[in-house]
């Protein structure tokens, strides 16, 4: 258990690499939602966009979106599922997260983004919501 | 989206035949927390154990355990992440879960999750807690 300030370079790459992670969040009442996500991560935020994988609604009614504009408390967790429990390994980041639209950093993580998938080149992401996620609590656990 | 009663042939399967999900719970503060579990499914209920994988806390003191005494809102996820992002798919069991005990339902449950992990025939879990999910949305989405 460490903080960002202290993510060995082992994490940092760890989280860099995977390319899918589960990113729960919980209304006001504390219910919580959970959900695939791809992100990037620079090393001291992750960043998700809110993209055109087909959603049957628009984005800022998505239950993620909807939760962490009143309850920025998120957790992601990234792993590896492996018959051989033995191998079994995780990284959870708890941190908060807000919503950014049209502004430097916004551009920075699509940027990102983009290098990290190369999916997203095609899309037409600039008027999409990023969640910006900053950890305050980073678990890496191994069997 | 639907319910437990309505459930698809094809959903209930999806359900029964993955071998992972991630499960969130939330705090009573609403501070989420997500882990990935084992999991087996009978067609109504889930069950996971709360099992021998090197762990360095005693069960009752693991953070979804405690969530889950705390407030018994929960979500678990299971996809199948693809860089092919049209055939991306998940499945979101929204529910309440309880934390079981040596009761008939507990030894029904071990059964369950000895069938479907063979992992777990080699270990003692008749003194673990079962988490006890009980559905009451559940959203299926593909690409």
């Amino acid at each position: 258990m460490t903080t960002e300030q202290t993510l060995s370079e082992h994490v940092k790459l760890y989280i860099a690499e995977h390319r899918v992670g589960r990113l729960a969040t919980a209304d006001e009442k504390g219910h919580p939602h959970v959900i695939p996500v791809c992100y990037a991560f620079d090393g001291k935020i992750v960043y998700s966009c809110v993209d055109e994988k087909p959603k049957t609604k628009p984005p800022n009614s998505l239950e993620r979106v909807r939760n962490i504009r009143r309850n920025p408390h998120v957790a992601l967790v990234i792993d590896e599922y492996s018959e051989d429990w033995s191998s079994l390994n995780y990284v959870v980041i708890s941190g908060e997260a807000n919503v950014m639209l049209q502004c430097a950093e916004h551009m920075k993580a699509l940027r990102l983004l983009r290098e990290k998938y190369p999916q997203y080149e095609a899309m037409r992401l600039e008027d999409k919501p990023v969640l910006k996620i900053t950890p305050r609590k980073v678990t890496a656990w191994h069997s």
